[in-house]
């Protein structure tokens, strides 16, 4: 399934689940769209990988016992008969449960004893359309332009097993690690549950460099954007930026935190050399962080050009007027003097001036030479240089 | 009770409570229009709970040395003479007493041996309506806006006990926990007073969730308002909006920190089961927090936005008059030159255009020449764009 | 005395007192204008006490030595001989007589072992009147606005006495302490003089909140105002309560830190049990940075609605300019081409329209038809939305 | 070769390198762009120095044995065969490989026991020309700005050997310490690997310094400009300063952490001394640091500065254009009044004026009238204050 | 000498001193530009002090033995051959001279076992003339403003001796503590060389407050301007202030981190004693950082309210403009329509008001009507507010 797909309105950051205030701890929330569960078991070891889609929670329960690394993939949260009996089954805590149903939650790490839950938010890109938006020439951006989803993968690591919950099927960044095993590439049939989990958490932080490669493409088609033609579309593409960006901090600020904690201390269910692969896996999350922080300042520099841009924008039409507009009106006003029709035959004194021999042309000349003086006065002031730079297609 | 109700004027931020400068420490200040107290006593061990309306404070001195667990909920602080009472019952040192009465203080926790002092602050969604404004089709955001309460409510957890003293009897966010314990719902009915603490400070805190749920939903309306069609109002409500959340941060700010506090030092009046279940309502307050500093971002961008969309009307209806004005002001100065009254009587030089056979088709050549030579100079500038975009009932 | 005096001009802020760079540690520097230095001793107990104004520093000598407490407060820094003269009383280091005397100093803590100093600084409400502002139903603030004094409190804590130094005789917030002792209110009598310094700290902490609510509703009143008339007088005090609240947060910022000490550390000079209370003094400082920097917040972003106030009013300033102006143009056009003076006779072409039978009435309505096509443009294009708005008093 | 080179178009923010999400860790990228590596050996001693360029990897086995330091110094990253025979040789973990191929990734430092893996970036100045400027007198700043390219370049610390892998050939910053084992230079001879690895870190964070000059220089040209002559293309440049300031800050920030792990900690790698070198390097990190910040601010404020010149220039048009129209609108309503054609003879009351003896000089005196009173209003007003100033070459 | 001197044009912020990258550690630059070194010895003890240039740096050799005091105070950087000898002198490591001769480095403090070498920055006021201002009434702040020069200071205090190195001989803050040596004024000549570090370092910091105190005037002077009368040299003087104070933190900052460094760290160098003084110069140096970080926000503001200011004037242009123009353009329309040419006779429709007897005067009160409506409309909208403010000479 293509990693990419269309959305019609550019989602607005989600609120983490919260239960009704007062309600009993523990309680499920599933949600009426949400996808109806599928239970995909892979059973490995160095010889040998099993896959199974299972019917039901409880049968998944003979592969645990076994020496062999067992993961169940929960694809969808759309039962909660199922999710308690798997609950059951793995003998979690009431709490763990809920963090794991209830989605989403901020991402973190907690210690169970015999099992460790890891909550963690998995990116994918989308693309958005901005509504009324006709893909014209006048967008350098283009009028497609990339967008967010964030969803939540839970893992419970216990001894030879992996649980593994996601919020929806479609969105999988766990294939390649599905062919990993099945075609036994690298090192993972060797090794127990705790490589899998950071092969999967690995994947999953990876995933997070496209999308921010996405939006860097983006926010430099903006830059060109904001300084050649600014449109009121512009800015609404920059402050969606921002909204995204925040987001993708949100996600990866508690990851960073919880890859920081799988490294430092120690928990019985992840073995030292899994630790210096982790410690990789936590310097990819501080490299999406700095990329994120990198584009959030360009992104709030931005929104300071666009503004700087309108006024300048502004200012050249104000000069286009005042220009036009000052040559004219004194010259206007002479023309309207010699417009009146005071009776030259009642007086001397009343308007001679049209009757001179020369009058019209020195009119002419005295109104030519009003406009020479003050395009020379513009002309001083460099008004006229904006108009002498090139405007592309503008 | 409805959970909503209406207040006509958006609240200022509430000054913290003080004293008068140099006042006996331990003075109780009763404001005016405080309600007088109403005391309601739940007493409850696995197999019944009791529940009764208390006359007066001594009433409650029975249950306290029960095996029992005894809830005392205060609501209302009109009575500085029952609250004194309390404070005799529950022996309570006179600085914890002023915490609890004088309100709003800063949320704390502070352990007095044989008591525990928790100072919290619950949150409570109203609607304000702005002032002078038509329920009009121009405000996307509708006309009734989500605002804020909030209001104090102090803990005291002792042996078998716990005190809770709320300002207003009104906005009571424990209805959902007296009615587990009333009906033996979850294990509230088989914990102690402590466990009872977390439930009310959990339902306290999971009440901030439908409140920022609110503000969500009236950020994203504005976002559509401000590209769409800004107005003054738009503008006041950003405000509001920066304000309320302000409010709301320096409300859980210091209740994480107080939340930690509760999870991390031992304390004897709470049992390492609970204060697992704490943890949990700390990573909640640490959720309400990460919302708040995304909606304080979203809601900063907003007014970068409402600026440059501000400046970018300016600059369409700039546009639109100079379009207009630099058409017709040369056109104006010609028909004002024949307008002139030079006898052409007088000297061949005088107008003799107006006596031309085509003098008055030549004028109107040249003025359609001028006029479209203008607007082909515009249309290069693409100062025609912006009227060829949709405008939607601006 | 009154706590409210006038003054004409807002105080800049303050600059720290420093030596002529290079001069002997030690130097004290007394300013021309500064109030000679009244002694007042109180000495008291349990059963009683005394009240004195002493004439010179040794009379204070004989009741150092008592078992009862002995405050010295010093009002006015104006006399470098007496300043001195209490130095060998009370054997003080240069460095802390330098430190009590050149004021203002950063408040800090510091323990020479036998005695302890405790700088401090005191804020004072003043009010100031805006110059050039009539007071005028423009501005809903009122003419009348909240200003700030900033005085050092210098206190040394030795065995059995206090001995406080005063700025000036005027700003007196110890007079309730006063009271306290002389009517022997609430438990001070029968405490040391650590006692008496927690309370005299904790009313010139409490001191800051009556401020910080003057505060409050200036900005609220500068929020109204901010959108309903802007005017330049709104933008000097706005700028204005960002430099009081910055001349706040730096009065208040060290002396939060001095009571974290003074509550953390160890001092011999200080009891537990006052240390207790101290922690009490401690949060209302958090409670005043806390209330500070919501207002500093509230301040940045009254200046951002300021500025964009101040465009909205600009857009519709334009749109006046720009309606009238575009429907009369393409009109004056109109008629100025009939004003022409083409002769008719000299051509059949030259304005045979100013002969038709229905010419004038033809010019007319089509004038009638071009004004209506361009209301109707700028109807649809909402510019009228804004004159149909109520204009309250503006 | 010169270490400056033209590049058409500013480069944007370099994303880190990564994986395709969920590929087999160690994966080497190999880019198609990227130069066939090159081998240069470097094999001192007190003594003696000798300087080869290898064929293949294997070839520098025979001298990691020997007493001498032994530098192989790897330019360019065009082959995976080289790389991971070079991996082979020197025993590199995969995830050190990976590291050091799969440019850029964030400065670090890691310690692998018998070998120190330190990754760094390395600076370049380069020269951009805007697009579309002309080289023309208006541009203060010239049409030549700086630019920057970062580039990484790896080091791998072993007893007696360093392995360094720099991405391009072309930039070389380690030139000047070849020559100084060349000509034994200083006492580098004397030391050993670990000093060369200070020596070239030490020559690769000096080489910031150069840049930074040049971008105050530019910063101090765009100040002139911002004030006195701003245009779009001084905007785009202020942008661009900040992108690339942002750039070296990513760049230089981590760094800087680096060098502090390594003067802090104790790796048996580096000996004491060479540790009270590098803490000198470390100071000069901070110091590039700081200018970096100072650049920022200073580049934040210029966006400020232009924003209001903009602002300031508008406001020049404006007033311009206002007395212009302000002095004449009037006059040629008057002038239009008298140009009506009322007929005086079908009534005395229809425009007597023009039949007056002194008719057409009143009209005149009192448009003269007029033109002086507004003339001496917007005198009074200080709107003619900007056009006496001197407007330099503008 | 004095210690204000005229500067043509404000400095840019210095780039930190920096070696050709590659260069070998501990090359001495000496700039073109440099005063040749003098060298003062002064040579104290509690009953004499000697003070004597010195031709060479060998001639103070003998003084370092004995047990009495040695000063050396080396002015300027000119001659690298002096300073090599020097360091041959005090036997100075090569890291340590190259610091102390290769101006400017950031401050900083480092013991080196026998010797304690601190390197500080001190401030130096002059004044700047901004270029092409006239010292006219309009500029409040007056035409000279406050400029900064910063010159590094080097200080390697021994056993029995204290080196110091300043950049330049002008600008001399050490003056004051010559005299005290001199006078003996004070315990100077009681103590140590450590307490003569202390002195010196003392006066440095304190010589930032002075310069303070004139940017503080200054940011006054300009807070009055930018309401007042906001020039584009306003703005520029803004941004100047602005840079001006990041140079003074970026002086200041590490110079308290060194004062921390001396009075925490225990130095065999520095007796317990001076460490006392030391913490109050430390307390000096946070009253520094106070105030320049208070000045940055108030410059920071300032910027908002000029941008404010100068929208503020242009909507009062805009204003004049609009009720002008569109009291105007109306009535001329009206004029514009009877200047019209139709022939009455050609048709009793065309233009029959001509002939009318009341026509004329009906037009005028049309006109007059016409006019006083749309004053009356200004009128209600607030228009006239700003004209009828006092405007104070602008």
């Amino acid at each position: 399934m293509s990693p990419f797909h269309r959305v019609q309105e550019p989602s607005a950051p989600r609120i983490y689940s919260f239960d009704q205030p007062g309600s009993v701890p523990g309680t499920l929330h599933i949600r009426a769209d949400a996808a109806p569960p599928r239970l995909i078991l892979i059973d490995y070891q160095a010889q040998q990988a099993i896959r199974r889609q299972l019917d039901q929670a409880q049968d998944c329960a003979p592969y645990l016992d076994s020496e062999s690394v067992s993961w169940i993939d929960v694809q969808g949260l759309g039962s909660a008969e199922t999710l308690q009996q798997l609950g059951q089954v793995f003998q979690l805590h009431s709490l763990v449960l809920e963090d794991v149903v209830n989605v989403p939650q901020r991402p973190k790490v907690e210690n169970y004893g015999d099992h460790l839950l890891v909550v963690t938010q998995m990116s994918t890109l989308t693309t958005v359309t901005v509504a009324g938006q006709p893909p014209s020439r006048q967008t350098a951006a283009g009028a497609i332009h990339p967008g967010l989803e964030i969803e939540q993968v839970s893992f419970i690591l216990g001894k030879n097993y992996l649980l593994t919950v996601q919020e929806e099927p479609l969105h999988d960044c766990f294939a390649p690690v599905r062919d990993r095993i099945h075609y036994a590439r690298g090192m993972i049939r060797q090794q127990g549950a705790d490589y899998l989990l950071y092969a999967l958490i690995d994947a999953l932080i990876d995933g997070f460099f496209p999308i921010l490669e996405a939006y860097g493409e983006e926010i430099e088609a903006l830059e060109d954007e904001v300084i050649e033609h600014p449109t009121p579309q512009t800015l609404a593409r920059i402050h969606q930026i921002k909204r995204d960006l925040l987001t993708l901090r949100r996600a990866i600020w508690p990851q960073r935190e919880l890859l920081s904690t799988l490294t430092r201390d120690n928990c019985d269910q992840i073995s030292k050399e899994v630790q210096l692969y982790l410690r990789d896996c936590y310097d990819h999350a501080i490299q999406v962080l700095d990329m994120v922080e990198t584009y959030r300042e360009l992104a709030a520099s931005l929104m300071d050009v666009y503004l700087s841009a309108v006024s300048n924008r502004m200012n050249e039409v104000m000069k286009t007027l005042t220009v036009i507009s000052t040559i004219f009106i004194p010259l206007t006003f002479i023309a309207g003097i010699y417009g009146m029709n005071f009776n030259p035959q009642a007086s001397p004194w009343n308007m001679p001036e049209l009757n001179w021999y020369w009058g019209y042309p020195l009119v002419w000349s005295a109104m030519i030479a009003i406009a020479l003086s003050l395009i020379s006065f513009f002309w001083l002031r460099g008004w006229f240089s904006d108009f002498s730079r090139v405007h592309r297609g503008r």
